[in-house]
């Protein structure tokens, strides 16, 4: 990206985040209170949207998969689940603080801009060299090491300005509280980090309850917690977010078939919500979690870079294995075709939820030139897919009198039975255009005086402006079609 | 309740708790590590059950009044949020520990079992006397009038058989937690005891983006947690649970025409869910919480009585006051009929949603003895509402040749484009028929060989084990009526 692209976009995101505030998209969290950093609110268009993604995620899994089910595992969960995890002993960030300032840092962080700083100063093999060693070291977990290169490096804090600088030491991300009030009762637990472990402590209550035969996967939608460090870019790292989890239990050794599988499937369900080819890519990662043997992501391109949307993870057996050795309890699954007891492989495909609904946001964001007569002017709306839109239509009397309103009312009286309509009288129906455009509503329904002889009404489309004329008893199902999900999955 | 009334009670209750289990409603948290007290997870027919009443909720609110928008707040918010709501420094228990057991007791809970005793050996003036006295104790927050009290009544440990109490003191029934790493930037917060500051703290957010006028309501779906001391009866009352909660906005001195109104709404509501009147009633507070100036509980007649699944409270300005006060915002609303500027008042609607999912379950949950030629049988079904039902069809070939299973596949791959259906092949059709039974399938679909001929299948329906015969073409729309939301909103 050239430096005057980098700005063109940077004003781009700007534009969209005051859009989602000021059309009740995302608030920031407890504003009132100057707010609270890193998390924020779903406002009254935002949780419908946000609403009818889940809700497309979730039918995409359970619905259309025969062997998909899914459950809703509650945030609380035994602290032990996240000693088999591999939590509670590395899920850390390296953190330094400077004695002078009494500021911490991200030690990774502090080295990365020292790095950062070689690049822009046209030496980047020598950040190259620093990132290896940085790397080298926290593979090693030699924090003493890592402190050495931060001296070695003359890193400064940039507040005191002096290298008087603490030891490193782990800091977990996990937020933790007490539960119970009887003192002898009373225990640490976490807020989960990750929705995936209550899938797999459920794994054999759904398996045989639900009378699962491998392959199978469990679907979940819920929050997650991280104390991180560093949060920034709007909604994209928060310290609540909401996690859309799939895992799916294989035959050990089949895992790369269904790494494919699932890694096209996913790729394939993000186009269908209208995100680009061009703006959709896959990220190999290089360097594995301690529990996977292949890992890429599906990232977006957000006005801000590519960026992780979705990743796709082989996690082998690793969790379960643990949680039964943790918990002595047989996590093994008897395949009746081989006549074979084993502990599944797991294949998971993991979606960001907010990071998915501001892809869609951005990616509906669109400001055009329309010409009006003989004048240009600016039209901004939100090209959101009708299926994910929070409003599906407005119902606009062209004027308030002549009982234009009251015919306006009936239909949608009728229509809401069904959909998430608004009626609206007032102001000129140009500007109630407008304001339907700027929240995505896909169809104006106009109702004017020839609705009264002959019980047609306008549509007007969002995207092309154009319009036409249709009769009421159409309506239900000209949106019914539109709107429904049906027309997302036909396209899968 | 006679005592034998009330012993089938429980063991119907017994009954259904194990229902949920086995069939995938219900599991214990983190069971595989022995559970985790006072949580649960939803299983694979129990999350989409749950969906299901959460959906309906939700579109019952924000789709049928034009006048109320949905949002969905973070869990996490600014801590100055619960000093303005009370919750700080009233949201406690008193506790007493006996020194000789270590065991810690709600003080009201010891005294009330001390009343439950004398009303028991019959002399309920004296059980009425003892707890008139601890409530006046409570109100007045004298803690060692509430010890002196136990102590009075020779009250001891049931471990220890002593009387060697600790003082009493209060217990904060808040979850905290520590936000932030960076040392001073760290503090500490609070996971939300109720969802309702979430809308309060976003009132004009969405009031000015929203351009709402008053009266109008926000509501709102998400998880609320308590650290409670003594949680029990399944998910009735949980440490982590789920509310959905509208509040609603009005002008001052109206508050009791809403209040009534919201009162029969809500009502009307659970009625059409299936609740039948008979097991649904009001239940004034006597005593008022320090925020309302009336409040009533629509309760559920659960196997273990009456209790509440829903709150309807007047609240008047006393949130949007505290945090006005403690915010140095503004919280006021211009009304422009009467050209004034108030901040409005409140009628809040509760529901707690793991409540009205076991309302409902324990509702549909039926036995009946049918006969079979001249023998008699066991019948146990869940009698749903088809639009809450987590399935709402099975697909069943008759046999698994001759191409019924071909036939059966394909009405299934067109169905689940709209629905959440099963294909299942195994087993005779009488025990697939009796498994849909239990987790409440309102409709099976039998494929025979005359639908090889003629494209109609036979439709099973759940309640009355009644069959017909049913063009293929015609089953979307007998299904889509069904189980449709409309069908439910159509009786409000």
């Amino acid at each position: 990206m050239t430096a005057q692209a980098q700005i063109g976009s940077e004003q781009v995101f700007r534009k969209i985040i005051a859009h989602a505030k000021e059309y009740g998209f995302v608030f920031p969290s407890s504003e009132i209170y100057d707010g609270l950093q890193a998390v924020y609110d779903y406002g009254q268009y935002g949780a419908e949207l946000k609403n009818n993604i889940k809700r497309l995620w979730w039918q995409s899994m359970t619905q259309l998969n025969e062997n998909v089910v899914g459950i809703d595992a509650a945030i609380f969960m035994h602290p032990l689940t996240w000693k088999a995890s591999g939590h509670v002993d590395s899920f850390s960030d390296p953190m330094i603080d400077n004695r002078d300032s009494k500021k911490r840092y991200r030690a990774d962080n502090l080295i990365e801009d020292k790095a950062d700083a070689y690049e822009a100063e046209g030496q980047p093999e020598r950040a190259a060299t620093l990132r290896s060693r940085m790397n080298a070291l926290l593979s090693a977990e030699d924090l003493t090491g890592v402190r050495d290169l931060i001296l070695e490096e003359g890193i400064t804090c940039p507040l005191s300005g002096t290298a008087n600088w603490t030891e490193v030491r782990q800091f977990n991300l996990m937020f933790s509280t007490q539960m119970g009030s009887v003192a002898d009762e009373a225990s640490e637990i976490y807020l989960r980090p990750e929705t995936a472990q209550g899938i797999f402590v459920n794994f054999l209550n759904v398996q045989k309850t639900g009378r699962m035969k491998i392959p199978f996967g469990i679907a979940q939608i819920g929050k997650a917690f991280r104390n991180e460090i560093v949060a920034r870019q709007f909604i994209f790292r928060m310290r609540e977010f909401e996690q859309m989890e799939m895992q799916y239990f294989i035959r050990p050794g089949e895992e790369m078939n269904w790494y494919e599988h699932w890694k096209e499937t996913r790729l394939r369900w993000h186009r269908a919500l209208g995100l680009p080819e061009s703006k959709l890519r896959y990220h190999d990662h290089e360097k594995l979690a301690h529990y996977a043997n292949a890992a890429v992501d599906i990232e977006f391109e957000f006005p801000f870079g590519f960026k992780e949307i979705e990743g796709i993870h082989s996690r082998t057996d690793f969790d379960l294995k643990n949680h039964q050795e943790l918990s002595r309890k047989k996590l093994q699954y008897f395949d009746e075709e081989i006549k074979e007891s084993y502990i599944p492989y797991v294949v998971e495909t993991s979606v960001g939820a907010d990071r998915l609904f501001l892809a869609v946001l951005c990616q509906a964001y669109t400001e055009e030139t329309v010409e009006d007569g003989e004048k240009t002017k600016e039209r901004t709306y939100l090209k959101l897919h009708p299926a994910l839109a929070p409003v599906k239509a407005a119902i606009l009397p062209l004027v308030r009198k002549d009982g234009l309103p009251e015919k306006a009312q009936a239909i949608y009286d009728d229509l809401k039975l069904d959909f998430k309509v608004i009626y609206e009288e007032k102001a000129a129906i140009g500007k109630r255009y407008t304001r339907q455009d700027l929240i995505g509503t896909p169809f104006c329904i106009a109702v004017d005086y020839q609705t009264l002889e002959d019980n047609t009404v306008t549509i007007r489309h969002r995207d092309t402006t154009e319009q036409e004329r249709v009769p009421i008893a159409e309506l239900r199902d000209r949106i019914g079609r539109a709107v429904s999900f049906r027309s997302v999955f036909e396209q899968l």
